[in-house]
């Protein structure tokens, strides 16, 4: 496959190849996986990529207590401890003591908007190269009306499209929508069963601009994060 | 299979063999496929043959934006930045400079007839040969009542059908409505998943008047766009 | 099979012989398929069957404009332009210059009733040997009401029923409600994907005051319209 | 299997076997079936069974007009012009000139209730040994409220349960609700797609107070009605 | 298997052994099953096991009239007018000379909690060691709201868990709600379609308290009753 | 495996090394299963262990009333009146004489808010290693909204998060939304039918912090509680 310049690392081994050299800056892009998929690791994987290079960058957690993660991702040898990793604890179970902090967590069912606005003026003041959301689900489980997201979710991407910083955002699988459109790719972490064995494995679906590996490939979530077997099948009969 | 007369080329290589010669001019047709499929590809491959044939085309985008498929359409070897190329931008995410311009996406949900009127209006000034509308997906999940969305898209194709024009419309997998209905053909770009292995096959399900290959036949996504096997069966067992 | 007398042809080869001879005239028959399967063929076969042997018939198209019809019925060899062959135009898309022009279509969505006291009106005025009303699906998507559309129905069955006509209704597949349960007859026109490779299969679901071939059997769409192969299995392993 | 005695016979050859004798004598059965299925042949081969015996019978039609449906049982040697056989029509789509006169059918979609008290009065007037109502499906689909219907329906079994009389009621396959549980039977008559080959078969579901054949068995709809085959399998591999 | 001592028989042969003896007396059990799975034959087989080793039994009949039921029972051996046997006759259908004549059927839709309040104050007066409630599926069909639906079912089996009685609760399949979780064991009296033929099979999915068998066993409604056969498998390959 | 220093055993065989060592001590884990599939002895096992490294612990049994669990958790060896375990029942059903007596009852569907704020205020005044909710389920089919449901889970956790105490949920397996999420861990007991054998098996989905077993393996309940055979698959092929 023609390697396009100008792309960046995803962080994750093999993926690159799948995708023909890396992402394309400046892009958002949606990565789509059940619960234990490795989405986080990846977005982690993605953020700290742009760290070793020097860039700053912003990470989003709604599901998972930044605490705990700076603990969980110590484990695989990423250190979040680090000034140019910058992070937004938007999780509703957490006390916060910082931005978040007072209100918000009474109204969270309402407070899309307000999240996504806040993000927004972080995002604005301080200038990232790399940005991860993770995992878009919460959000969208929190709010009454499909529509009423839509509307939100595209103004919330106008103001990312902006900043020229290259975005991931995670997500459930069955989330089967607007973020798909509206993203310029999307990549699938997929579990299957068959008899009983677990198999795990990645899928592009999705990537405007470039030509992509259409195949599914196998891949691990090692001690060293995720790692993807570009060159197997996930499947040998 | 015999060629009627008077068809006009797709622009996609094998396509036309299927459709015994091509699209019936002044008609609109119908494109479906899932996202990552090749909707786009093969609206701007159905629109740079006219431009090839000395045709005025008009590209209406609602997904991804103008300057964004500019640039990845470039890579294909297509060149938008041709004067007999019109474009307009109806994608909720980007900043307009012209045509939508201001107020129109804050109301985003409540604008397909705004929108439909606009296009319409820009239609009826200038003349076609060739229309693209990608994807009518956006314009559907930004609608909250069925009804009032079919009545809407009726009066659009009933002014479309004034033209003269030959249109495509692209749209997501699932749409399985009226537009299968009131448009002259359907075709469908599938992606199969079979033993971990992924498979493109298209599909002309409906053409009216005029005979055409029934099969479901393989594609690829190359460097110069869509090509269609049509000698090729999609399974070999 | 024993030939039950009194029958009529319903002009596709191979199907009189499924039906045991044909249609009993002065009933009221559904006709089911998928978009690309045949249904407007067939309704027009059965048509120009009878102007073969000088009856008076109607045709009520909703989704094909008629002069589109026209033009591609003149490919197949069925010339529409013959005194015997009346036509109504109730499609939501073209502009109309007779029967329905004006303020109808801005109303389309609560249309229903008011298009079937039409087609009732001109019925009772002129006599037709045959009717059909091609396809009801097009009615049905702008109801919004399903109990409406129930009691709209009925009252146009009874109308049809007393103009001794033989009519057939043509439907999407999908469509599985009060018209099964009150015409005197389905017959399903089939697309079936088996290993990549598209079959057409017609059936016989019901036939009332005859017996009837209950076996799928395969048919094409050739030039000369709809060809039914009576003698074949759809499946040969 | 023991024959319990004081049974009575369906008309059905091969069903009474399956049935251990026949139906319990003045109980409720539930016919279910498709379109084209049979039921109407059934619910008539039950009635004439009765004729055949002296008894006085009943006969309300919901779906085929009476006229139609003697001219075509006329076909199957059943002479429904016998002074034992009593008819009420019950249609929605034909003209009434008796019983249901008038102003009825113009409020069909809220004369269940309606329907069901006039044929409670006329039962009540006159006896009858055997009673069948074909199909239930027709009053289901006009009402709006399930749980009024359910309470119409208990109130229309009650009534029927004075008579004495034994009673078939023909319904769709899809109906799976209170009819089940409140009738002393249920039989199925399937209709099964294998390999492009239609099989029928038919099933005794539940009957209360007798053992039953459990097993599916083929049928047939031949010049002489419904035929089944008790002593074969539906598959034979 | 260990047999856990204190346990009561169900009076089911090769039912007791799946269970590790029997039923832990007491408690509240559901049974389920589709119509003609044996649901009746088995409460009525409990309630016997009770009565031949004098104990004071209860019947809350709310499908099959009382009547009907003694008269088919009969058959089975089962003498259900045993002084020890009491009936309570809550069917919708059948007039009521006692308990529940009266008003109470016009309003069937609005009265889970009269019945529910009146088996309990039976309940209270007179002491049993067994209880059945056949089926539960009734009561449910006629209440408007799922959420009073529990509330009320909650409070009733507050009601019965006082009594000292166990209980056997008859249910639908499609049942999957608070009746599982809320008794102390679920068994599953299963149809499966295999190949044109019909099997039954037994299963124990939830025993609180014990262990149990936890395999599919065959069983067959004989003319002494059900009869498991627990030391044989379902399916011989 | 690495095994991970600072985890807390679960009390079950197997698991432990599936886990890699056992559970992160200070966060809340989500255990999936249908009826009998073995979740509350899970939720035992896993305090018990608790108790016999003296530890304080406490259960909130939302099912199975207290009594009669302490009567059946005594035939697996384990003995809850031991004054480190500490319950709370909150089952609908059984006559409260301490904690919920009263009022609550009445008003079980409007109480989600009440339970959680009394267990909330239990667990702040006193201090556990080891809590278990068992299970979450009685509490959601009591709630009519499920946005309320969502906000009033998350304030729980909230509370939860707050006590530094290891927390197992037990849950139906249809639950498959925000508990998935916002737990650290989701383990799944399953219950697999295959050829009319039973099989269960445990699969850990989602272990954040540390890597897992990701195959399912076969487990049982045993006189000694649930076993899981690690290093076995459950289908051999």
């Amino acid at each position: 496959m023609i390697r396009i310049m100008g792309k960046i690392s995803t962080g994750i081994r093999g993926l690159d190849e799948m995708l023909g050299g890396g992402l394309i800056p400046g892009r958002t892009y949606l990565v789509k996986g059940g619960p234990g998929a490795g989405k986080t690791t990846f977005a982690i994987q993605f953020l700290m990529e742009g760290v070793k290079k020097g860039e700053n960058v912003l990470y989003v957690t709604l599901e998972e207590p930044l605490v705990t993660l700076v603990e969980d991702m110590r484990k695989l040898g990423f250190d979040l401890n680090h000034p140019k990793f910058n992070g937004i604890d938007a999780t509703p179970v957490t006390e916060k003591t910082h931005l978040f902090a007072g209100a918000f967590y009474e109204e969270f069912g309402e407070s899309f908007e307000r999240l996504t606005t806040a993000i927004r003026e972080k995002v604005e003041v301080e200038k990232y190269q790399r940005v991860a959301i993770d995992p878009l689900t919460m959000l969208k489980l929190t709010v009454k009306n499909e529509l009423e997201y839509r509307k939100t979710f595209i103004g919330f991407l106008k103001a990312l499209s902006k900043l020229g910083a290259t975005v991931v955002i995670t997500s459930d699988l069955r989330t089967s929508d607007i973020e798909e459109y509206l993203t310029s790719g999307v990549i699938e972490l997929r579990t299957i069963e068959a008899g009983g064995k677990i198999l795990r494995g990645i899928m592009v679906k999705k990537f405007r601009g470039s030509p992509f590996d259409e195949q599914i490939r196998p891949y691990r979530i090692t001690d060293n994060g995720i790692e993807v077997y570009h060159t197997e099948s996930l499947f040998v009969e």
